[in-house]
C-alpha cells in the first residue's frame, strides 16, 4: 500500500511541533503525543478493534511525523491488536523509520511473526525495543531491551524516557497508543513537548475505547488544520513541569 | 455583557446547514443540533457544573444561530445547572430571539425566578415553551404548556418536533443539551437537519459529563471551521431517514 502525498499545507502547520535539534540541554528525548480519535473521544471502535478513523491524507501526516522521529512508542495491547508495522513509508524512506518501542511489561508480545518483524526483515523497517519488567522470560534475536526492576509496580514515564536517550540514543520520541499510554501520557502533560491529534469526522459510541485524562489539562499555541474529513490540532501543554 | 463580532468566513461557512426555507414538504422543523465540547467530548467538567469551554468567537457564533432559530431545546436539569438567558444578542436584534423550549418531564424547572425570565420582562426575550408528562402541577403565566401523557415513559422526539410545528408553529428547533438530550438526539439522527459542533482546545477529564452515542454513526457534508481556539464541524447523517 503506498501512501497518499502530504498535502503541501501541513509542512508549515507542522513545523514548530516538531523535535527541535536543540536537546543540549535535555536529559529526555523531545515527546510527541500524537493519536487519532473520533469526536466522541474514542481510539477504537471496542477493546481489541482496529478501527479506521482517519483519512488517507492524515495518514499520510502520520508517516512524515514518523519520518522525524527517532523513536516510535506503543503498548502492548496496541502492539498484539493491531499488529502495526510502525515504520516510516514517507516517500519510501523506509530508512528514516523510528525504532519501535513496545511497552510489554507483561511479555507478551512478540517480535517474531509480527509485521515489524517481517518488514525488518525487508529492510523496510527498524528491530523494536521492548520494555519490561524482570529479566526476558524469551530473549528474541534482533531486539533490544529496557529491563525496569520487577519492584517497580508502575512504570515512570519520565525514567522510561530518560533511559530511552541515555541507553538508546534516542532524542525524539512519538507516542502513539493505545488508550492507556495516551492517558498516562496526559496526566504527564510535563513530559510531553508536541501535541497532535487527528479528529476523524465520525461517532464510535459509548462501546468504543475513551482518550479522558483523570483531570482537566489546559493546552496553549493551539493551531488547527482542516482537511477533507478530519481536523487536526497541534499544541503544547500550558503548565509543563521544566525538566 | 456584549458580543464579540462575528467572524466573517463564519457566514459563508455556516450557510449551507442553516434551516433551509423549504419546509412544505416536512411535518417537522429543521432541527440543528449544536453544541461545544472539550477534545474528550465533554460538555461540562462535572454534572451540574456550567464550564466555559468555547472562546468568545464561537460564543457569538451560537447566537449567530440562534438568529435563525424559532425554537431552541435544552432539558431541565440544563436549565436548572446553568440558568441559561437562551435569547439572541446577535447584532442585539432581541427580538429574534427563539423560542426556549425546555424539556422538563419531572417538572422541576421555573420560569419565575429565571434568567429567561428577567430577560422576557426586559422585551430582550421569548417566553418558554415547557415539555411536560401529565398536567403541570403548576401553570406559570405566560409559559406555554406541550403535554405529553403519563402513560409515555419515554418521548419520542420525532413526536415532540412535530407537535412543536403543529401547535407552536415552529419551522427550526436547534437543540442545545444537555447529554441527555444530546445522547438521545445523535442515536435519532434521522431527525437531525444539521450537526454542529465546537471543539474547544482543552481536556475536561473522565469525570466530566460526556457526549457519546449508544452506537456508532457516520457523517456525510462534513466541513470544518477554525477559529483562535476553537475548530467547528458541520455535517449531516449519512443514513437519515426520510420523514
Amino acid at each position: 500500500m503506498s501512501l497518499a502525498a502530504l498535502r503541501d499545507d501541513l509542512v508549515p502547520f507542522l513545523a514548530p511541533y516538531l523535535p527541535s535539534n536543540d536537546v543540549s540541554a535535555k536529559e529526555r528525548p523531545f515527546i510527541t503525543l500524537t493519536y487519532a480519535q473520533s469526536l466522541d473521544s474514542r481510539i477504537s471502535a471496542a477493546p481489541g478493534v482496529r478501527t479506521a478513523i482517519s483519512h488517507s491524507e492524515t495518514k499520510t501526516m502520520t508517516h512524515y511525523l514518523r519520518y522525524h522521529h527517532d523513536g516510535i512508542l506503543i503498548g502492548s495491547r496496541t502492539a498484539l491488536a493491531d499488529d502495526p508495522g510502525l515504520n516510516c513509508k514517507f516517500n519510501d524512506e523506509f530508512e528514516k523509520s523510528p525504532r519501535p518501542i513496545i511497552l510489554d511489561l507483561s511479555q507478551k508480545w512478540r517480535f517474531q511473526g509480527s509485521q515489524m518483524y517481517t518488514l525488518y526483515k525487508q529492510g523496510r523497517g527498524k528491530p523494536p525495543i521492548v520494555v519490561v519488567r524482570g529479566a526476558p522470560t524469551l530473549r528474541e534475536n534482533d531486539v533490544d531491551y529496557l529491563i525496569f526492576s520487577q519492584n517497580e509496580r508502575y512504570i515512570d514515564f519520565e525514567i522510561l524516557f530518560s533511559r530511552l536517550e541515555a541507553e538508546f540514543g534516542l532524542h525524539s520520541v512519538m507516542v502513539e497508543g493505545g488508550a492507556f499510554v495516551i492517558n498516562e501520557l496526559l496526566a504527564r502533560g510535563d513530559l510531553v513537548d508536541s501535541l497532535v491529534i487527528t479528529i476523524g469526522s465520525v461517532f464510535l459510541g459509548k462501546n468504543g475505547v475513551e482518550v479522558s485524562p483523570a483531570n482537566s489539562l489546559e493546552l496553549k499555541d493551539i493551531d488547527w488544520w482542516n482537511g477533507t474529513r478530519d481536523a487536526i490540532m497541534c499544541a503544547r501543554f500550558l503548565n509543563p513541569k521544566i525538566v
